[in-house]
């Protein structure tokens, strides 16, 4: 369909209850793909490569910004003959589409944000215990099925802290980042854990939060493992009926 | 847990095979807040309600935006002492966070879009058979499990005419625009089917391209259901296994 590689192998350990290995996993791929307006650039996109005209065709029409011409400049990048400040006009481009900021670069990340140098560790039987703790606290998705949840809990016991619920995955993290900062709770002896997906900017939060171990029971994308790589994270994905992928820094989990 | 309504009732019509009756459905709020800098607004948050000054804590932190005060000035709005030239600095505060945008409001949309005025009908078991074709279509997905997909199906068949996937559920939705753009698809004859939960703003891509019917394997929300109603567009939600849930404008199903 595209020339383009949409997922990626990467090498994994995987835990099925007391038997881990060593094993590959082909995960999705996300990168960041330059919006430029002559020459201007004018917002970044975290998306899977691929149809990448289709992409910025199908933005710029959410955003009604008219373009004359879009081309592919490179595999990283589209240009488009539109004025730069038709973005800023109507906010930033960024704004409508999940996951496209200005600033996505690990790069931006390493001058805000720290390595989570702390040397926490988590027993695995925890991990495996946690999705089942966050569904006893997540009362409205049980209800409609809509929300997001995203939890912090105790490394050393397992136990769920703190739960925020959203209709935004990404909301849900930033109101338990909120709380985690108003609490001044000690990050680097928490997990965080993720009803959904595993995405770049799920883990970028955790890094500016820093928080050692994030969880998530379903996919990481492959920027999220790259990321959660540089900062010492250990991610773990698919955390479901005592099963479980441990893509980075898997010494802490134990 | 909170003042404010994380779900809501809404009446819907809940099809089970040849079965359809009227019925009830709770689905989760989704509603803006706005986010202002000394009485200048800097962005609007699409959210759930509740947690909303840790919320914006979170995301402030997220984006290394300093304010030295936070506080909620009304259900609809959170007051932060902060320049507002910070987040033009840093691109628009919007950008890190899914779902969040300067203009997201009906009465915006009203001035872009118009009214999906297509007498388009579907028949209710090709809307059941969606998803399963959709999955053949699928093929990544199968692979990672962090994919999105969205699709175009004609009205009159159910035949699914293109399909594209997405680490980000907006971007899949904005490549398969971007492709029926290209086309010069008669978009008021398809319908959009998505893989994923039912948010306003999948639904505005909708309106915006003309699309009468939306059906969603998942959950929608209040604020999408409002959007499909006002805009014409029947929404079904929960399209799996021979049931669905209508949640507006049911007579274009059939």
């Amino acid at each position: 369909m595209t020339a383009h590689a949409m997922t990626r192998e990467v090498a994994i350990e995987r835990v099925d209850r007391d038997v881990r290995k060593r094993d590959v996993d082909r995960v999705v791929v996300e990168a960041p793909l330059q919006l430029r307006a002559r020459d201007t650039p004018v917002a970044t996109i975290m998306r899977t490569p691929g149809h990448d005209l289709e992409l910025v065709r199908g933005l710029l029409h959410a955003e009604s910004v008219v373009a004359d011409a879009i081309a592919q400049a490179d595999e990283d990048a589209v240009e488009i003959d539109a004025d730069p400040s038709a973005f800023a006009a109507r906010g930033l481009l960024a704004s409508a589409a999940c996951g496209v900021c200005g600033r996505v670069a690990i790069a931006d990340l390493e001058r805000r944000a720290r390595e989570v140098a702390a040397d926490t560790k988590l027993a695995g039987a925890r991990l495996a215990d946690l999705p089942g703790k966050l569904r006893a606290w997540q009362a409205a998705f049980a209800e409609t099925g809509g929300l997001h949840a995203a939890a912090l809990a105790t490394a050393a016991t397992g136990e769920i802290v703190c739960s925020r619920e959203d209709v935004g995955r990404h909301n849900a993290v930033d109101k338990l980042v909120g709380w985690a900062l108003a609490e001044q709770l000690d990050a680097a002896a928490h997990v965080l854990l993720l009803s959904g997906r595993a995405g770049y900017e799920l883990v970028q939060k955790a890094v500016m939060l820093g928080v050692p171990v994030v969880a998530s029971v379903s996919a990481p994308s492959s920027l999220a493992i790259e990321l959660a790589e540089r900062f010492g994270v250990a991610l773990a994905g698919f955390v479901r009926d005592g099963r479980y992928n441990i893509y980075s820094h898997g010494w802490r989990i134990e």
